[in-house]
Formats: structure tokens, sequence, C-alpha cells
């Protein structure tokens, strides 16, 4: 009886004692979180790095010089920091696209030319010599030119006009359900005959700014010019076609280069304890030619740099190596995101999570995450067994979810991936516009976006483990 | 035993119907809740208004004939509702403050006069004719003017140069840490016999904008002349003043008036259960006449006008009284709060809740909510009970903490009180400054608060009891 006794204490005092570490634990938890917080927000570096990305080096699509310029100024930031290894990853750029000088969309009324604000497509060809002058049609989508056929959209230009759906509070979904027309349409179009393609901008607002973006034409379809115009510019256009037969005149001197090579640019802090698991922090380099790309994605690059630098600041040696990708590409091909995934593959590095930010550089509302079926609900476990909870006293969910473009090819590999959720209202405003530029960047927004990756790759360096680590 | 298996069997059935009575009631309210979020975004007038508000009258301190337009403005707003009632409420502003047309902060160096960016303090007192010259010492709080003394503060102006914390997640505690220097900081450096007095911009970034706000001169200190001068401004001051003395030269023509009356402006629709039970949203009319009051505090205004025009435009009938105020005289006296609290107190109506907006117009993160002690428990109980939960899939937090102002007062009377809570970071960049205007506000972002208002004021006027009631 005694001896059954001194063993159930002895239980209970080695309860207690788990539950007093644990909850000491936690307190150093929080402690360090906040730290991390508030260094980001004293010293972060965030915005003077981005105005050099934005301001200083501009728009910088994949393969063009500025996308050049963009990865040395991103390696020599990295060789500042002290960091364990930084290097330029070779990728290779499927096709290197330019817009030439000049881009115009022209109603032709009885009034006069009526000039439509407009930017050319991203993959899309030049107009013919002397430009492309037709009638124009408008659609709701790409499920009407395959109902209307070839005799009604044969020779003429098609004018996708379905607006972003401004009722969704997610204004990424909103997104997702309209930009088919974007990406898809000009080929359907061409598909069916059309001499070219004019496409409502992709924004919630209405406003006079248009929005760029990747168009594709897949397989043996011919590129057609391809152009968007301006919400404001679309609902004039409509409101014309409500009257009448309209001729429209484009004119843009795009071009399609091929092929060329660039980099992705990485820098790492090596493990202490498993520097053969990875932990990557990340965002894409280049940008849209039309803007500087302050917001998509120089807030994504410069947020994965300041994770790293924080580390350093706070002289936080990690128990995993935690690598920042620069990823070149993301918006017209995606090279560099093949190339670091192939490059993962053949090495016997274990990628343990992955975290991209690619949403803008506003106040960050959480992580989305995604896994493989195969290893997402040992992580969900992990997940909800105490970093969740680390992170909500700052206000910073966690829920399933997507992660993003550029790292989505590691899933395959057994990674558990994040997409940093900044606040998505303002988004839409400046994605893929000549408007997205360092002025429309929050310093503090930027920053809490750095420290909210910051923090959650310091749980994830503490409390993450393998998936076959975890079932043991 | 049939019987008591068939008494089993009807109390099974019985919990289950009321378990999916629950859980359709559940579903029922996320319906409405996305629908009155989906409303607001498509169909909400608050941008309109506020343009209105801000633009159209601009800066309205009360008592100003900006402010009385301001008050027309919105009960003409208020009138086209279709709302069951709709009334001026009359109040006293104790002090009726115009600013001048002069504001002058200059250092006299060797090199010249170098002029600094700058705004009066509301309540402060003009120059003498010819301006205030003097040798200017600078402080780092009030504590500094006591251990000073008379000595070395009489006949100087007096400079408070202790910056709000940026490393703060929450700008409002940042904020709460420092304002004391211009709240009292010139009441306390006049006791010494300061001739004039200094303060060092009210925000957390470095930029050339000067933040105007409240100075108050208590019992019979001699009021001083007292001006905010921008953060740069402040470091620039400052750099001086470690090389050695320095003369400033200050001049305003502030004036007090003494008290005025005015008006706060009420509008509600009739509870169709328990009209005696009152749910108020609102904010502040009056805003400070450097800007034109479009974050502090138009957003709020027409944000608590959208929560009645939104169920409005749903048919949504409400079982209690919905009643939106428009306070009055916020920033320099809150007249407003005091005639609504007492008018309050005088009637048999009951004060179940009451929402303020005024904390911007930035996207919503969550409300924080007080009462008195007495019924606080039964309030929480509540809210956790269902009310919490329902807005947690949209993003909106509820947490215990403050609530605001003009609604303070009906804390007493056993209301909860409940505090919009838009995301911080943005918010000190332009409080009380003069580019506190529309462009700084984002329309999505006033939209989804007024959506998360209705929201909880929807789940408020459905679940929410009053403390007797719920006790019983």
């Amino acid at each position: 009886m005694l001896k059954s006794t001194s063993l159930l204490s002895c239980l209970v005092c080695i309860f207690l004692l788990q539950g007093m570490v644990l909850s000491a634990q936690k307190d150093v938890d929080q402690l360090m979180l906040k730290k991390i917080h508030r260094e980001v927000l004293l010293h972060g570096e965030v915005y003077q790095w981005l105005r050099g990305l934005s301001e200083g080096i501009g728009g910088r699509l994949a393969g063009s010089p500025e996308s050049m310029e963009a990865v040395h100024y991103v390696h020599r930031i990295l060789d500042t920091l002290g960091l364990d290894a930084v290097r330029d990853q070779p990728c290779i750029i499927p096709n290197y696209w330019t817009r030439g000088s000049v881009e115009k969309v022209i109603v032709q009324t009885d009034d006069g030319d009526v000039d439509l604000s407009c930017t050319t497509l991203g993959g899309s060809p030049s107009t013919p010599k002397g430009g492309l002058q037709a009638v124009v049609i408008e659609v709701q989508g790409l499920d009407d030119i395959e109902r209307l056929g070839r005799d009604v959209i044969e020779g003429k230009i098609v004018f996708y006009n379905r607006p972003m759906d401004a009722g969704k509070i997610e204004t990424f979904h909103a997104y997702g359900k309209a930009v088919d027309q974007r990406v898809f349409g000009p080929e359907m179009a061409s598909k069916y005959g059309a001499a070219g393609c004019i496409v409502r901008s992709m924004t919630n607002v209405l406003d006079d700014v248009p929005h760029t973006g990747v168009t594709i034409f897949r397989d043996k379809v011919k590129p057609i010019p391809a152009m968007a115009i301006s919400t404001r510019a679309a609902d004039k256009l409509s409101a014309l076609l409500r009257k009448g037969m309209y001729n429209v005149y484009m004119e843009t001197h795009a071009e399609n280069h091929g092929p060329v090579s660039s980099f992705n640019v990485l820098g790492e802090i090596k493990g202490s304890q498993h520097p053969e698991n990875i932990i990557v922090v990340g965002g894409h380099l280049d940008a849209w030619d039309n803007g500087t790309g302050a917001h998509d994605d120089g807030a994504g690059i410069v947020q994965g740099i300041e994770v790293l630098y924080t580390f350093k600041r706070l002289g936080y040696q990690p128990k995993n190596t935690i690598r920042f990708v620069a990823f070149m590409n993301e918006e017209n091909g995606s090279g560099g995101a093949r190339a670091y995934a192939d490059s993962a593959k053949q090495s016997t590095d274990f990628h343990l999570a992955a975290i991209e930010s690619d949403a803008g550089g506003f106040t960050p509302r959480g992580f989305t995450y995604a896994a493989d079926s195969s290893v997402l609900g040992a992580y969900k476990e992990q997940l909800e067994s105490g970093i969740e909870a680390a992170l909500c006293p700052f206000d910073i969910y966690v829920k399933a979810g997507g992660s993003g473009a550029d790292i989505g090819p590691l899933k395959g590999q057994g990674a558990l991936l994040f997409g940093l959720r900044p606040d998505p209202q303002r988004y839409f405003n400046f994605h893929h516009t000549a408007i997205d530029r360092i002025d429309a960047v929050n310093e503090r927004e930027l920053k809490m976006g750095a420290a909210a990756m910051t923090s959650l790759v310091y749980l994830l360096d503490n409390y993450l483990q393998r998936p076959d680590a975890a079932n043991k």
C-alpha cells in the first residue's frame, strides 16, 4: 500500500512537473514571439529593402535585365547578413516576354475615337503592322465562345466582361472565379477564329487602372493579341455595345522571345540539430513590368529575408536549416519553382515546411496550410497541439487552405506548406498594375507580416517533427 | 420497463431535436451574417456618406458652423432610411475652441531661423501679441518638470519629446503610454511657470505631419500656448538641443470661446418584442479642424448609420430597439456623451448593449467588450455560449477590453459595451492630422467594419438577454 501510494505521488509529481515545464516553455515561446515582433517593428529592414527593389529596380519580369539586377540586389543583401550559405540557383525561363512601348485600345464611335485605359497581357503577341481593327463582341465567359461558335466569333475582337464578385469577403476567391477569362479566354477566342481579345481587368474596384497578367496559348493554338482594359473602361465599352455594333482598334508591340536562363536566389542558416531538415521561407522575385512589384511580390521577398535577419539579430540558432528562397518567374512560367523542386528532389535533405508570402504586404491575418494527404493528418495534429495556440494571442490564425504557387511542387515531397494570408481587402487595387508601388505599402503592416512569418518559423523549428518521426 | 424505455427514447428524441434545431439556427445565423457582409460590400453607402462628411463638410469641432452642418447632414441621411424615429438631442459643449489662422514654431539658430512643422493643441490659448519667444528645454515626461522645479522651468518653453513606442503591436497602447504629455503636459509646465509648451506629435511614424489633440488646463492653472510639432521636427529640435541652448519663437491665434449648445443626432428602428431594450451603435460627429475627420471619426458615424440601413434593406425587423447615435464633442469636452447618458438615466428604457466605432475605418479585427462588474459575468457567459463562435468564421474576435469614450458613461447603467477594433497599424499615421482625409480610407475596409458591426448587432439582438432575465 505504501509502495503504491509512493508510486502514485511520484507519478503525480512527474505529471505536475511536466505540466510546469510545458507551461514554462509556453511562457518562453510567448516571450520569444513578442521579442520577434518588437525586433522587427523597431529594427526591421524590410521597408528599405523593398524601396530598393521596387523603386530602385522597378518591374522585373523573368528574363529581363531588371530581373538580373534584382538577383544581384537580393544576393548582395543576403551577403551582408552573416548567413551560412548564399547562392544563385540556375533555372530556365520558358518564355521571356516584352511589352513594347505602344498600347492602344480605341473604340471608334460616330462621335469620334474613345481611348480605353489598357495594358497588354503577358504572353500575347503584337498586333499586325498598322494595328488590328475589328468588330468587338462582348461575352461573359469562355462558355459563351463555344455557344456562339466560329460563325459569330471569327475575325472579331472578343471582349470578356464578367466582373470579379465584389460581394465576396475573400477577394482571392473572387479573383479565382474570374481569372479564367484572362488566363484562358484569349486562347479560347483564338480557337474559334477571333482576331484579338480584350479582358475586363481583374479587380473588385471600379477605376481607370488596367491590370495585366499572364495569358496562355497551349498546344497549337495561334496566339492572338490580348489586352486588359480598366473596369471603368470595360463598363464604358459595355454601355456602348448595348446600343450597337462597334469597331475597336488594338495596338500592342509585345514580343515572345522564347527560353532564357535565370536564377533563384537562396540564403540559409544551417540547423544545429537537424541541418538536413529544411524550412523554406520566401516569395517570388519577378514582377510585372507595368509597375514596380511592391506588393506583388517585393513584399514576400523582403519578408522572407527579414525572417533570417531577425534570427541573426536575436542570436537565435535554429535547430533545422532555415532557407530563404527568392523564386524567379512565378508570374509567367514558374521556371524557378520547377528548378527548386527538382533540385530538392535530388537532394538527401528533407523539406519539413515551406512558407510563401505572395498575397501582398498588408496586415497579416494568418496562415493557411496544406500537405500531401499521406502526411496531412500527422501535421494537423502537431499544429493543433500548440503551434496554433501560440499564435492566437497575436490574432494570427492557422487554418487548412492553400499555400502558394512556388512552394506547391514541394507538396509531393512530404513538406507542410503554408501561405501567409495578409488582409485581402486592398490587394486587387494594386495587383499587376502601375500603382503597385512602395507608397501603396505601409511599413508597419509589412513588418507585421515579416514578424508573423518569423514567429511561425520559430514555432515550426521548435515543435514540428517529420511525419515519420512524429508517428514514432 | 417498456414505459421507461419510451421515456428514454422520447428524451433522446427531444435532445436530438433540440440539437438539430440549435444547429439549424446556427446555419441560419451564418447565412444571415454572410448576407449582411454581401449586402454591405455590394450596396453599402458608407463611402459616399463619408465623402460628403469629410470632403464636403471637412473639419467640424463641436460648436463650429461645420459641426452644425454635420448635424444637418446626418439628420438628412437618417431621414431617407425609413426609420421609426430621427431626432437631434441637445447638448452643451463646455468650450468652443478655434485655432486661428497663424501657427508658427521657429527655432532661432546661428544659421538662421528653422521652421518646425506644427499645429496648435485644442484648448490652448493664443500667444501674446507679437508671439512668444523663450529658451526651450527638452523633457521626457511630466515627472521631469517636478524634478527640475520652478527654478529651471519658469519662463521657458517646455518641449515634451518622449516618443510613442513603435515596438508595440497595439498602437493604441503606445498612444496611451505617451499621450499624457499632450493632455496634461502643458498644464504641468504652466504650474511650474513655463511660458509655453511644445509636444512631440503622437504617432509611431517619423514624418513631417503634426498631430493636434486636446490639452487640458484644470482648476486655476493658467492656460499657456501649446503646440505639437511633427516627429521629424521633434528629432531636429532635439538634435539641436544636444548641442546647446536655443530660443524658440511660437505664434498661435487660438481662442477659447466658452460654452455653446449643440446636438447629438439619433435615429432608430423600434424593437418588435422589446422596444424598451436599446442597442446603441455609433461614433462621434465632431472632428479636429486641421483635417476632415475621415477616419476619426467619420468612419464610425457612417458605419453606425449603415447598420440601420442594412437591416432596412434586408427587411430585418429587430426584436430590440436599434439606435444609432452620432455623439457630438468627443474630441474636446464629451458634452454629447454626457447629454446622452443623462437622458438614458432618466428614461425607463434599458440599454442592453452599445457599440462604438472610433478607431478608424480599417479592416475590422474584432470587438473588445466591457461591462460593470456586477453584470460582466452574466454577459460574458452569453457571449461565450454562441456569439463569439458565430463571428469566428469571419475572423472577427470578441475579447474583454475597452469600449469607447462616448458609450463609457452607459457602463453604470448595466449595458454591455463594445469597441470595434479595426487593424491599428495605420491609424496613427492619420489621427488628428491634415491628412485624415477620404483618400486615406479604403472603401472595402470601411464596409467590412460596417458589416462586422451589423453582424454583432444582429447576434446581440437575437441572443443577448438582460442580465436579470439571463439569470432567471
